[in-house]
């Protein structure tokens, strides 16, 4: 087996989840993903964990929709309810096969059946887990790469010293703290925010592999001034790119993109708390160099930073509400990240690179 | 799809398994099983059912044992027997990448892991279950056929009238069950036992998918006479062939075979339940016309009888005992199946069949 394949299997196992004797642990992999998930499955072995194998692809997630009543949608898995609450541990292995196999499922459909399985999902959420990538040819076309250069790209983003990565997060977590506002200043962007009562989060390799943002959740009414998000992102199988937004008592009250603009209406149009913010991060990865359009990458690319336009996390004690979560990338090579009278980030440099 | 995906999966949902609204279905599949996976969720999801689907694969349960200590062999998977409480139904699909990934883990480790899983195994036993393949390269090379012909040869034995199949079988299952005992004669062979207080089954497409096969337990002391089995078969990795067995007071007192004679001497000396028989059946699927070394399909070839060395099951008020169960088959083209007084199969014809 591909030693990165086993040193990422560890990564999750020893780092992200920290298995441990006689821990229940869930890992569910696509097909594609099936050589990760064995290396997991003897890691997890190793750490005395039990193991149980779920499968998830696009087409069987696809075929349930196309075959399921209204009523049908609407019944709890009371199978996989009991088995989550049975878990310590749930890793979530993300290799598609089709990303878009999905796309046409009715909105609605998608909906009553999130609605229903919210249950779990909070449940999920309550346990230690990690979602992470196994590179798949599906995802290296998406991200115009061979599937050679795509595995260069996802073990340089994985496979690092998440310990001392974590160090360095936490201490921007602690000078983030200190001050009560959050401010990105950049070529047609002056951005700021109130952070009061807030939390930042270092996502340091834990829930998200690989990981790297510092994030919080801004007073959603507090957000003023203007934004330009250079680099494009996915919304609804569209490639949203170049979008402005301007900012008054927390709202969008302008707005462009350079594509799919139509598309970044009906974002904006979607409830009342998609026109607000609900979250404002900075991304520290070094090990990313370029975006892929896949959002767990894209956020983390050192020396940016983005903003996410909808529901904010309980987390970070965010209180928008909305039923999407859009997440908008910036370079910052040429900005400064300040908070309060604190630079934490520069023109390339984040204030402990100093 | 290939509509004799959609076939199966119909067969499979609506009467193997009987699925209903409200019905919690597990689907097992290997990454090779897939495509079935996905016709399958697709019907369960049409009758109301709520599928989950979990991945199995023997490079995974590979890994396990190659990471487990005997302590963590020992823990009983509780999210695993969570789920399977909640489970109305069963699916599992067989579609080997590697049929000999586990060849070399230690039995003793296996049998041990076997006795932790016990009692999920029974839970299983209790739900409506049903086994089937999925036609894949693995399985089409063990059987020495192009995938192509891999797939002819399942779907023949697989997609056919099961509701018709199912009424011949039980009308021999009541003719069987008229007397006390059955008898094998043909070519170097003259078997015969008691069947007194024993159940005939006829398997007849819902736990094993193709099916086939009307068996019952002997009363193990009671058989007698000497039978020769033509077809090969599997045991451990190991293909025996041409066995002849005789037996006294049920007992096997001599025996040869033609091929890996060393290996069917390690299966009599397993334990004493290993030197008597727990099945004698008689395959009743006209569809497979050839033996695979796939026991699946081989056991239920019309024209053909098995009998088993080892375990016997309860559902036929078996008694025998035994750490193993290893059927044996025996081409009946020139031979005879009597019951009583009543010819129940002569060459090439069953009695329904006159």
């Amino acid at each position: 087996m591909d030693t990165r394949i086993e040193h990422h299997a560890k990564i999750i196992v020893e780092w992200s989840t920290e298995v441990k004797p006689g821990d229940m642990v869930a890992i569910t992999t696509s097909p594609a993903g099936h050589d990760l998930a064995v290396a997991v499955t003897k890691e997890v072995a190793r750490a005395g964990g039990i193991p149980t194998t779920l499968m998830a692809s696009e087409e069987i997630s696809r075929a349930f929709f196309d075959g399921a009543s209204d009523d049908t949608l609407q019944i709890l898995p009371e199978h996989q309810k009991a088995m989550v609450e049975k878990c310590d541990v749930m890793i979530t292995i993300r290799s598609p096969q089709n990303t878009k196999a999905m796309a046409n499922v009715d909105p609605k459909k998608l909906m009553m059946r999130n609605r229903t399985v919210q249950e779990i999902s909070s449940i999920r959420l309550s346990k230690r887990w990690c979602l992470t990538v196994h590179p798949c040819t599906t995802l290296a076309q998406q991200a115009n790469m061979s599937l050679d250069e795509y595995q260069e790209f996802v073990y340089n983003a994985t496979l690092i010293d998440w310990q001392e990565e974590s160090k360095m997060m936490y201490v921007m977590k602690e000078h983030l703290e200190r001050h009560n506002d959050i401010r990105f200043v950049g070529p047609e962007t002056d951005l700021h925010a109130s952070t009061e009562d807030r939390i930042w989060i270092a996502s340091d390799g834990k829930h998200n592999l690989p990981s790297g943002e510092v994030f919080t959740a801004p007073v959603e009414e507090t957000v003023e001034g203007k934004i330009y998000f250079d680099i494009p992102f996915l919304f609804g199988g569209k490639v949203i790119e170049g979008v402005r937004l301007s900012f008054e008592k927390g709202e969008v009250v302008d707005f462009s993109a350079e594509k799919e603009e139509p598309t970044l209406k009906e974002i904006l149009e979607i409830d009342e708390g998609s026109r607000r913010l609900g979250e404002m991060a900075i991304g520290t990865n070094r090990g990313i160099k370029q975006h892929t359009l896949n959002m767990l990458f894209d956020e983390k690319i050192g020396d940016t930073i983005h903003c996410a336009l909808g529901r904010a996390y309980k987390e970070n004690n965010g209180t928008n509400e909305s039923a999407v979560h859009v997440d908008m990338i910036k370079t910052m090579i040429e900005g400064e990240v300040i908070a309060g009278d604190e630079v934490i980030y520069s023109k390339g440099k984040y204030f402990y690179e100093k």
